[in-house]
């Protein structure tokens, strides 16, 4: 076959490797509410959307890069662990952890693949390409559809305030201001529906 | 903003549909054997494996094309359900059941985007182009590395023959050589170890 056998077996190791992202508990619930969706899911979900709203961008963006960027931007979680978003105090450490991780588990695959994922990542904590903006987005306004259809669960079980998901939300009009304006309506919908704290 | 809001709410619909992914349980367990996998973390795995894998396609692929495949190949199966692949009674009734669903699940998509995503879920199912071969092949694999790190759990479950595995496989190597290699080593294995009934 000719092909390199380090390569290869380093490949199969990191896609034997992510399958713990399957493990990675999030804070939000799958739309039927009926349990917390974890990484792997999320992933999947956000890539798909990815293709499916392209169109929405406000920039031109190469639709291949926003879905390896949406597969892999919480692999560092396989270490570092969720930080839910609206917890101050494990977000003052998050950083730290996230790049240690990024190090072990970008640093399985071939240099050349470590540097194009690592790359991505590194990318999409920067937001400041269009695809790595568009992406933000979208992982963003995933969650938020998800409350929505869940009547607002993880909201409620956190006692999340508007102005909480507002602040969280402060770069997504930068991706796709298509977006934002659904957000926000269902952001509103929620609040009259008392899922979020009007405060 | 000037969108067609008939067609973004289509696309939301699309999204929030395919949610339910999440909740179509597989045979396979995840590789720490601790429980079965679903269908939106098996399309997150093998959308991932396209890009990690992609340079040991037997022929030229348009990468974008598999990923969008490995995404959507299972889309029917929220309606059809998943078919176990080694069920002979349930395989008889599948292809009219997912044609029905397809049917459903895709036309809930703006038109353009319906052609698009319901032509490559058929191009999936016909296996007669380089990116369906290749994509067809990772759908083997997977679930092949998910047993063989879970020590055989679903093979042992279900008394499962190696000739199974390999009729199963028949194709494989049609879309790529190498993870065939791979697969055959791994089985090979697994027979040693007695997860697969040597016959």
């Amino acid at each position: 076959m000719g092909i390199n056998m380090e390569r290869f077996q380093a490949q199969i190791e990191f896609i034997l490797e992510v399958d713990k992202m399957k493990s990675i508990i999030r804070q939000t619930y799958i739309a039927d509410g009926t349990r917390k969706e974890n990484d792997a899911e999320h992933s999947w979900h956000m890539a798909l959307m990815c293709v499916i709203f392209c169109e929405y961008a406000n920039e031109e963006i190469d639709v291949l890069k926003t879905v390896k960027m949406a597969m892999i931007h919480d692999l560092v979680e396989i270490d570092a662990g969720d930080t839910y978003a609206y917890d101050s105090e494990d977000n003052k450490t998050k950083e730290m952890r996230e790049k240690k991780a990024a190090n072990r588990i970008f640093g399985l695959l071939p240099q050349d693949l470590e540097s194009e994922f690592r790359g991505l990542w590194e990318e999409f904590e920067a937001q400041e390409t269009n695809e790595s903006k568009f992406v933000n987005a979208l992982d963003k306004v995933q969650p938020l559809l998800l409350n929505d259809a869940s009547g607002g669960r993880s909201w409620l079980e956190h006692g999340i305030k508007v102005s909480q998901v507002i602040k969280r939300n402060e770069f997504t009009a930068d991706g796709s201001k298509a977006l934002w304006q659904h957000a926000k309506q269902l952001i509103a919908k929620n609040v009259r529906k008392k899922n979020l704290i009007d405060g």
